[in-house]
């Protein structure tokens, strides 16, 4: 499985994060991991295609919300809490803290 | 002039505003405009030309960010901090905060 690309956390664009946010799907994949250690995109898709979430999840990856590794057939998602909070600090808390 | 259509505070949707706020032109809008009480849209525009910036205004009404009203010949915009700050609480001081 060929590694996916991630930005560095010195990369991350404010207006890309909000971007990512943006649409309802990646939200609630967002929302998601933010209550769990990680998940399978199985576990996010919210039995939606795979040609559909797939392009969400590289939308979240690309904005450097979303940490994608593959471990033997699963592909492991983690938010970049840390990374997003640093970056950005209180813009995360805020945005989930709105009602879904 | 014919009056600009916006959608009413009860009507906002999350995933909209930080849409409109996801493009560096438009965040550059919100940030001049939380900081006065209101500007037309050349003093808002940074040169640009106004078929660009039409769009952008347009998408700023959409989501609820900015109100525009016609003025004689110029058209003035709001932030409309007060519905967006009781629909959404602390998001937009969350995003202003961040450096530009």
């Amino acid at each position: 499985m060929r590694p996916y690309k991630h930005p560095p956390a010195s990369d991350l664009v404010l207006e890309r994060v909000l971007y990512a946010l943006s649409d309802s799907i990646r939200l609630e994949i967002v929302r998601h991991l933010a209550g769990v250690d990680n998940a399978t995109c199985g576990e996010l898709d919210g039995g939606r295609p795979k040609s559909t979430v797939s392009h969400h999840f590289k939308v979240l990856r690309e904005s450097g919300l979303v940490l994608t590794e593959g471990v033997g057939t699963a592909h492991i998602n983690t938010l970049r809490r840390d990374d997003i909070d640093r970056r950005f600090p209180g813009l995360l808390a805020a945005i989930l803290a709105q009602p879904a």
